[in-house]
């Protein structure tokens, strides 16, 4: 097991704990006042929760990660008579951890919590740096707060039972860190895409360590994504326009982000086109899309009712090389220009 | 203009202005990006809101202080494109704060705010400290953050405007103030009956200041509520199981709380009569309530539903004497007989 302490400027602190077994999650709570709150495929797959816990299931889609869901977790908690002692365990991904941390965070003004994350997008990227919330009226993540949780138990195991679609998800966020800050590290998953599509745990677990390292340097120094942390929305501008309109999972958008990202960085010659290809490759090794058929004035829309926008530019995280990014506040028209470009040219390409 | 700054544990700053016109509300604003969320009223008797800023009217009543009317402001501020520049400024009583600091602390994860405190009650308490919040199923602040305001302006001059059973609703977190930290302050209130009641703007400043150095002092120490911020719930016990249930004001709610708790304090011999016989009479000089009509059974069962509860035992918030507090648990069923003294006790004598 490796363990990432994570300071936070408000001085809260929070562990990943990378390669635990979650049956030893118990070490991780208080003895008594636990409510887990999971995602009801684990709640199947995993009996010891339901064995040992009062358990809130939730059904952890996209289009479910609502306020309402919220409410009704609330509603629940309020009937299990929670109170402020209580500790909220979440047990699944991304969309459990994110609306477990935000319902923890407004039940009577903050509970105590912690994440088992069992995807490899949640323990590579989206269990650490305590963003939580929900979705509104499509717009991604618009309501939340920044909370940490106390724990992240990252089961390398229990990625055994993964969806293989949801494991190419989780790919996607590590060649994202890979991309805007480790260039070895980018090759090395070049190097390795059969091990890694092989579930390799070793290697899986060295991946997952590294992502979160680098997102714990960046959230470190910037809880409130107020500078240096904004290079993580790299592919993320894209990626958040064509979720609310498409059935398509965080990691799948993000892949397609990053591919329009890494075409604009060529377009403004901040990379040359052999690393664009690099990168189209190994998405493509990973079977991780590329190119969307969503009408490009409707994602050009929502990027402008999108929380990235600020005024009437639009920071865009570029790439400067493998390892290295650039930020360009690019006006709104262009972004519509640049979108379609994108748009007209990869659906020929791919 | 008497400033007191506010700082809490995590490093973040808030001004509170006592005695601050709110024509200058630009001094404290950024220059472009603001919307003010106010109280309907308020907005019909102060134009310049309306003149100056774009607005997010409100009711503001307990009965609409819930996360409908927070989504309610949210999809306003996603129609007004608010984005994370964008400042709230929350401009109303308690009610109007509270829930725009809420929305404000969850909209995008956090947009900085600031408050135009209208009324006595929330000049003198609920604009400091940082809790905001709403209800949830009849549950008082069910769901809410800690999160402070840069600013709130209190405005004397705007209490001229206030109807006089709000004006006596704030008296009641006055005393409780006095009650629970300063003795001499309860002498003050004794000998000053009439010219507050007349509104005196030399004697008001001085209560709010007097109210809101005593609660800085506490919030600052305890900033979430774990030890001794608690003492700041006397007579708030009852009071949060007579609001759901009565269509009473949080002031006089209070009122019968604190009349609750002096009579628990004189029960467990804390305190002489003569005490109890004096705060009667202050609260009874202002007009507020010291009974209640509301079935004891139905007081009980709130109790425990509420968030002050933990674990079969609730702290209770004692006098000591007057400007002095003793914490005592007391256990649930103690608590259902002491309620239905008092309801049965109180019924009859006032």
């Amino acid at each position: 097991m490796q363990i990432i302490e994570i300071k936070t400027t408000e001085g809260k602190q929070s562990e990943i704990l990378i390669g635990e077994d979650f049956r030893n999650i118990r070490n991780y709570l208080p003895v008594q006042n636990v409510i887990v709150i999971i995602d009801e495929n684990i709640f199947d797959l995993y009996p010891l929760f339901a064995e040992n816990f009062k358990c809130i299931k939730i059904h952890a889609d996209e289009k479910n990660k609502t306020l309402e869901t919220v409410e009704h977790i609330i509603l629940q908690l309020t009937e299990l008579q929670a109170d402020r002692s209580t500790f909220i365990a979440g047990v699944g991904g991304g969309i459990t951890c994110d609306i477990a941390g935000f319902a923890a965070s407004i039940y009577m003004r903050g509970l105590r919590f912690g994440f088992v994350s069992t995807s490899l997008l949640s323990q590579a990227d989206a269990s650490v740096g305590g963003k939580n919330g929900v979705n509104f009226y499509g717009l991604k993540n618009m309501i939340g707060t920044f909370n940490q949780p106390e724990f992240v138990i990252c089961d390398i195991n229990m990625l055994d039972t993964l969806p293989q679609k949801e494991f190419r998800g989780g790919l996607s966020e590590i060649i994202k860190i890979a991309l805007i800050k480790d260039a070895e590290m980018f090759d090395f998953i070049e190097d390795n895409t059969a091990t890694i599509l092989n579930r390799d745990k070793t290697i899986l677990q060295k991946l997952i360590t590294k992502s979160i390292q680098h997102k714990a340097d960046i959230v470190g120094c910037d809880e409130f994504e107020k500078g240096k942390r904004r290079i993580l929305n790299f592919g993320h501008t894209l990626a958040h326009a064509i979720e609310p309109n498409d059935d398509i999972s965080h990691g799948f958008a993000v892949s397609i982000g990053m591919m329009f990202a890494a075409k604009v960085s060529e377009h403004f010659g901040f990379i040359a086109n052999n690393i664009v290809e690099r990168i189209e490759r190994l998405l493509a090794q990973f079977d991780l899309p590329r190119c969307t058929n969503i009408d490009e004035k409707l994602l050009f829309n929502t990027i402008v009712a999108d929380k990235k926008k600020n005024n009437d530019a639009i920071n865009l995280v570029l790439l400067n090389g493998t390892g290295k990014t650039v930020e360009k506040n690019i006006k709104i028209n262009d972004i519509e220009k640049l979108i379609s470009i994108f748009c007209n040219t990869t659906k020929n390409s791919f």
